[in-house]
């Protein structure tokens, strides 16, 4: 396939990507590759942008693609968790099309590699795993999944959790295990952590933890989870999320827990929802440390907002840090992108020859224009091949 | 015409609206009206709401419709100042293209009334108020524009301006005067305070002050006018945009000067924009103090962002406050509508037999999914007429 007449960011002369075996073949001047039997897709001068990750989703809970639900929960953390599970039972949740259509929105919106944290407690098993798991088979040439089996109603607090999580791991269900604010809601942040710790190491698997204790208590758990990974040497394979309490305590504290996080390589994931404080990204970034984005719950029974699109998510990033500039606005992106990618140990897309087709085109001056205006992406290729145009999926499932 | 088969907030029952010399002449259940001679438009299950009022812009500044402007101001207010005169010359700024062509946006998102702070200085003079008011004048059936002449560089800073802002209300250009940060930029609140509130008694003209400063400061200044506002009788006539110093302080000083506002009538004009605080709209509603709503800035040499949407900027204020059930959304969209029609001194838009049929149609369960969604209008009517379909102006000017 032969996309004539795109542009790539910081580049002013429109060029020609040519796409062979799911990969960018070649990147020449507009013109110069003979086109020949190559299938043509008019970039009309469109940026071409590499794929995005959604480095935290939850696509298990979500309604996508249902008439509207009001919001009903109460409002606190324990009351959306009960809302959650109230809500599962009424409307059938996980539900293979919300599923389906929530993650084909995530891809016309050129996001081409998402980790989602789905349910397991006692209550549903692992139900939820394996129905994420067959909708992401589906879509397989589509978009990148990758599970995280995650204890949301607790591991400790809710017997027989921690079984069912050793148990997806001994079936090779997911690669990655999740974990839930170990003093606030867990009461014993060591015990929790190493529970964790020890299930990762058995069976191989990354971390990523819901972190969203505040102020000292959460910094605290940071710490805790820094020297673990250190101690068990799993520099690179685990992330906190959300984890805001790095900006709550002073600054000689957000520096010393900074540069642990550099060290043991933990990634930060922020969803920069509602009014929850926003990751100085630059500035962390800056000390060292990784850090991905994701759009958290779209449209579940934890809150009624949310689409998908990773574009929004960078832009809520972009704004609340008052980035104006558009080399400012392509620090969240890059969040987006390599940030997120990093976290889940990829490689992260990117436009140049040999990388993967993973890619969006998007009619827009500049990252910083894409970003403000976010206009339906023109065309999202996932290993080469076309899956959405003009920001919808090709495929209705 | 008859706008057949629309819902109504709160109600399930679609329903028919007749429309007549510009106002809604019935609301009868879908089919009973009969249609005669009356122009059809389907109304498709959609949901009616009423005009909203962006109650602070600035169309003047604006780039919109021209190719990508990259920011490029540094971080401080005077840096904006300064950028925003710089790029006036070098980009042609006001240009009637530009504003006409947000405006007709604005419009075509549900904007049925705007107040917009024109800039007023040396460099300048009266040439945006001219210019403002001619492209109004041409909109005149889209959408009601109201300026404010405002000393964007300071008043007492900028000798010159107040003679130029007394020209301004001598000639009837205004109905409203501007002031800006009295003590931060004018470093004199009480005679920057005093010289607009003489104008604006002088001329029977409304007032609207940008205020910027925060903390104690910010409070005082807000002391200060409440002060004025009733000394001078001009309750009901006085807004404060931006004001979030009503937040810093402590509960009783802030319970203080709510009360102090309740009481003068004067409105609070927020933007919600990148990081600013956000107002509790609903519990500053409870004490009394009525809120409006404005887009502010949109893509102009102070910031990149921005595309004039109301429900846009709904969705952050609600967002921001956390509201996630359908009531709560509610509120917010009600300071959209009724909060920026009362602090403008004008009838909120409703929809019920005899108002004015300032409306709009989009495909939403409810005002929570309106807001969560935003997709574009279907059809939106400015006194009786449609002025866009779609999200885009019927006319392009």
């Amino acid at each position: 396939m032969l996309i004539e007449r795109v542009r790539l960011a910081h580049k002013s002369r429109p060029v020609d990507l040519l796409v062979q075996d799911g990969l960018i073949a070649q990147i020449q001047p507009a013109g110069v590759i003979d086109p020949a039997a190559a299938v043509r897709e008019e970039g009309a001068g469109a940026l071409a942008l590499p794929g995005m990750v959604d480095a935290h989703c939850h696509v298990d809970k979500t309604l996508w693609g249902r008439s509207w639900v009001p919001h009903s929960a109460g409002p606190a953390l324990g009351d959306r968790i009960a809302n959650g599970e109230r809500g599962r039972a009424e409307f059938g949740l996980p539900s293979r099309d919300s599923v389906y259509a929530l993650l084909g929105q995530m891809a016309a919106a050129g996001t081409t590699l998402a980790r989602t944290h789905t349910d397991v407690d006692p209550e549903i098993g692992l139900r939820g795993l394996k129905l994420v798991a067959a909708v992401a088979e589906e879509l397989a040439d589509v978009i990148d999944v990758e599970q995280v089996a995650f204890p949301q109603g607790g591991l400790l607090t809710r017997p027989g959790t921690a079984e069912l999580l050793e148990s997806a791991l001994q079936q090779g269900l997911v690669g990655c295990l999740g974990g839930i604010d170990p003093a606030a809601l867990e009461r014993d942040s060591v015990r929790h952590l190493d529970l964790i710790f020890g299930l990762a190491k058995t069976y191989g698997t990354r971390i990523d933890i819901h972190l969203h204790e505040r102020g000292t208590l959460g910094a605290h758990t940071m710490e805790l989870i820094i020297e673990r990974v250190l101690r068990h040497g799993l520099e690179g394979r685990v992330a906190i999320s959300h984890g805001v309490a790095i900006i709550d305590v002073d600054q000689a504290q957000s520096e010393r827990i900074s540069q642990g996080l550099a060290e043991a390589r933990i990634s930060l994931l922020t969803a920069t929802v509602y009014n929850t404080p926003v990751l100085p990204i630059a500035e962390l970034r800056g000390r060292g440390v990784n850090i991905g984005a994701g759009n958290d719950g779209v449209r579940d029974h934890w809150g009624p907002y949310g689409n998908g699109d990773m574009l929004d998510r960078t832009f809520h990033l972009a704004y609340r840090n008052g980035y104006r500039t558009d080399e400012q606005i392509a620090v969240a992106f890059d969040v987006a992108v390599s940030g997120g990618a990093v976290a889940l140990g990829r490689e992260p897309a990117r436009i140049e020859p040999g990388a993967p087709a993973d890619l969006f085109l998007i009619d827009a001056a500049s990252i910083g224009e894409a970003v403000s205006a976010r206009t339906p992406r023109r065309l999202v290729l996932k290993r080469g091949k076309v899956v959405a145009r003009h920001g919808n999926p090709l495929r209705k499932g």
